[in-house]
């Protein structure tokens, strides 16, 4: 249908397309009319019916709005508003330029300012930022059919009727019922007689990323959010709890590239912004990785050829390593299935891991340089001044080292940064890598002279 | 209250417990058994109410499944089994070792045996493998009344009831109504004329990941999937959509940090365990570092001191680079906001982005480079011979090759993967630094002997 759609606009079939469009969904649409030329999105936004014309509205990007609104009169920008939940009013009001804020709260009911207004307020990454307030609440002494009857009457503009809450004379929350209940039960039942009471809920000031995990937990399909007094005072539905999850896996992806996260997706952002976003930790990472450089100038010396051959493979082991536990870890904390307090657990559980993996790696890397030796360099008059055994003594001594060094820096510092209120993914892939290869350097360099006694 | 219940469990409270568990959600009811020791477990899941018993019973871990399955008689096996919905038991029966799949199929209806056999028939990772047949479905002639009087008959047998779907007499997929559209028409209205005959909908062999992005992208809170001939046969509810996101993040972030992916969470995952899913990608690794070093080797009389100090930063700036580009294309693909038609355009951004970064590394390192030598150096014997400026150049010259060749390779990389049919995730940050150090290095070579005769 898509596909179709598309052919249609730029064919510029319009009446064709408009019954296209009324079947399609918002999303779709909006996705339709990015590939459109500017000049006639308005034109084409205006054949869709008042409802599907609002939802895609909210579908579009932050640009595509903007460039509406302007061509819109006060009446028409009105009415786009009226179908839309406060919610998405208030992101809209966060992301248009200050002088089209001006005109939307305009025309905005003086009511619908304050709650916006409100919905401002709350912190960044709180669940407040996220929830909407459109919900259905009964009081516990009303029958289902009564029940019903409010639901039917406030169904149009509310975001989900699925789950209704019970509160009390003072908004306080006592109950959940959902619409399932009220099918199965008898019309004269009173709500308290079949309402949850072991409601789960969050506050407005909680992370969005744990109403989101709890969310998935429990399997809601909204999440009650109550304030400090525990009133409630909003929902946080299960398509925001997605969309959360989504973003907050990008965001980590981003980080642990050594990207800083964006939340424009790979198209949008320009080349300056990519180079932006990239430049600031290569150039971080670029003069870290100067110190390695030095500690091997400064050792120089006293290697050669068959040693140094080997530092690739000993900082690439390393970082590797050290890449994997950080990333495990990571996202442990992020899903919340590592918590704080199993630092120990985690630190003997990777300190184990290290050990084991180390040994192998150590032994498969001797057998490797055996081989290579006993194949092609043993008459080469460049290594027969080496003892391959103790070499490889040497390098399989510092490969346990750095492994067992890099698992334990890949936990440890990601459940530190945890600790310290940062983000644990800053100490993932890049970071520990650097701090590997240096330490990875220096060992290999001390090992070496101690062994080989050089 | 997790934490109350937590204690009575550990100061073996029971009658109090059970008053607890009662108002208790059945994820926190599993968690909280995996607290308890083994023997008390049944004892514990034999004073749960049938229905939460048996939603507690699906949220366990397969290890706690098959202990209690043990514990049961053949009569508390089937009534747990038939509080279970059919996807629930599926996926039992596939996780269950053979002598108990036996069992657990003698005590279920021989309708029931056939349905789970053939969701189980479905290839892994389909959106059949996922979805679930309790769905409500109705004809298009019957009245809003008729559909509500459905809903309250089969309702409880249903995993969701707010979407129904409307078919024909040939189960083909003709119609969706939610409740709310039920609940907003009058009594006597036909269902064909208030239902929205532009379904969206997946086929039973579509990737089951396309399907969770689908339900993301229309919030829907269940999508109706059909076979080769639009028949419904099923539905894949939001709540699966979200772990089916969350579960390929995090194999997309597994394999990105050379992790084999592993269904299991951290600390199910014995240390034997996380050794093997993490070995492999070490030793492969491990193993193509060996040729960056030889060509270290190889050249190196050819280099001097201070040359050679700049080869771990030259590395690791190309191999983090390369990460930057591949773990934005990898997500990119996951999402599907990069497609494979968008090569070109890829291919010419990340070329702008590679040429923009590197001139700009370039120019911080000739600077930090003249910095170093002007203020720590100037006077030390082993640096008199080089011309600074030249060795700038040259480093200067490698890294804006390295950096190109880094940002192409990790967004042409991860593309290919995809136009093979392989997951893109390999072709993430440790494949694409190996890679890039073995062009680096002989890069770096080749340049300094060309600019500085060497």
């Amino acid at each position: 249908m898509y596909e179709n759609a598309l052919e249609l606009l730029k064919e510029k079939r319009y009446p064709e397309l408009r019954t296209m469009l009324m079947e399609m969904e918002a999303p779709d649409i909006a996705l339709l009319l990015e590939e459109a030329e500017m000049e006639v999105v308005p034109r084409i936004y205006r054949i869709l019916p008042k409802e599907l014309a609002a939802e895609t509205f909210t579908e579009m990007d932050a640009d595509m709005q903007e460039m509406l609104i302007r061509s819109f009169s006060d009446n028409e920008l009105g009415e786009v508003l009226e179908e839309m939940f406060l919610d998405d009013m208030a992101d809209l009001v966060d992301e248009m330029p200050s002088s089209l804020v001006t005109r939307i709260l305009r025309v905005t009911s003086s009511d619908n300012r304050k709650i916006i207004n409100e919905l401002l307020n709350y912190p960044e990454d709180s669940a407040g930022s996220i929830m909407t307030i459109e919900f259905v609440d009964f009081k516990k002494h009303i029958t289902v059919k009564e029940a019903f009857d409010i639901l039917r009457k406030t169904a149009p503009d509310k975001e989900t009727v699925y789950t209704c809450y019970v509160t009390d004379a003072r908004r306080h929350l006592i109950g959940v019922v959902t619409v399932k209940d009220l099918l199965l039960a008898p019309y004269d039942e009173i709500i308290e007689n079949i309402m949850d009471t072991g409601v789960i809920y969050n506050y407005t000031h909680d992370d969005k990323e744990e109403v989101a995990r709890d969310i998935e937990k429990y399997g809601f399909l909204a999440m009650p959010i109550v304030d400090n007094e525990t009133r409630l005072v909003g929902i946080v539905t299960v398509d925001d709890a997605i969309e959360v999850i989504s973003e907050e896996a990008e965001e980590d992806f981003a980080i642990m590239a050594a990207v800083t996260p964006s939340e424009e997706t790979y198209f949008k952002t320009s080349i300056w912004g990519h180079s932006k976003n990239r430049i600031l930790w290569l150039l971080i990472l670029m003069l870290s990785s100067t110190f390695t450089g030095m500690i091997i100038t400064n050792y120089e010396t006293a290697m050669n050829a068959l040693l140094v051959s080997f530092i690739p493979m000993i900082m690439g082991t390393g970082g590797n390593s050290g890449s994997q536990s950080s990333a495990m870890i990571v996202r442990g904390l992020a899903t919340e299935e590592i918590k704080l307090k199993d630092f120990m657990r985690v630190f003997i559980k990777e300190l184990c891991i290290g050990v084991f993996v180390g040994v192998v790696l150590a032994v498969v890397n001797a057998l490797r340089t055996w081989l290579m030796y006993e194949l092609m360099y043993k008459n080469d008059p460049v290594y027969a001044e080496y003892n391959i055994w103790m070499v490889s003594l040497t390098v399989g001594l510092t490969i346990i080292g750095v492994v067992v060094l890099a698992k334990i820096l890949g936990a440890v510092l990601p459940m530190l940064a945890k600790r310290l209120n940062l983000d644990p993914a800053i100490m993932a892939s890049p970071l520990i890598t650097t701090i590997v290869d240096t330490c990875a350097v220096l060992l290999y360099f001390n090992i070496a002279i101690a062994v080989l006694s050089i």
